[in-house]
């Protein structure tokens, strides 16, 4: 588990501990956040709005660097990580899109009446 | 706040707010991520270990994708996540181990009893 020479001291196995932890919260916390963008992209699809909104994602960037700073997180870091997110996201809102796209031609194919592609 | 045309959907507004609320508490949680990680850094210069232990790093990323899938989390996205937030730490680390160094070679300039550099 370990490639250091010799054991692993006690302090570095107790801080590793809860590096354990706290990953472990955030693979949570990550699967919970795209469980919600998943949402908002059928969301976006169903009422035809484009997949990203930069007014929405300029207040996100201030909003986080603040509470980063507050938190002693480097205020860059922070940003770099939103965009990090927000790129995934914003892959998943495409494939959305166009999933939503493939089955509204396949809709109007079957079926002149059903409008909304 | 918002690019979209016309009013927020009252469904996307809650949606962005949950959102909002888990970026929040990324934000803490990565803090107190990079917070052990600098006890990590500091105890690895005091202790002469290298900044990077690639056993510990594989054991963490087959723990990460296998709570990613549990959780419901694409496991490639927790791998380059753990890899994102493991090159910050590293960069750090670096800088913790020069600082290190150049106290230690300062420390046996004034004082040549003064060994571990």
């Amino acid at each position: 588990m370990s490639d250091l020479p010799g054991p692993v001291p006690p302090d570095l196995a107790r801080l590793r501990r809860s590096i354990d932890n706290i990953d472990a919260a955030l693979v949570h916390l990550l699967a919970e956040r795209f469980k919600a963008t998943q949402q908002v992209g059928v969301l976006k699809a169903r009422l035809d709005l484009p997949p990203s909104d930069p007014g929405r994602e300029a207040a996100q960037v201030a909003r986080l660097r603040a509470l980063a700073q507050e938190a002693d997180l480097d205020p860059v870091f922070a940003e770099k990580f939103l965009a990090f997110i927000v790129d995934e996201v914003i892959r998943h809102h495409e494939a959305i899109a166009q999933d939503h796209a493939q089955a509204g031609t396949q809709a109007t194919a079957q079926d002149a009446s059903v409008g909304h592609a």
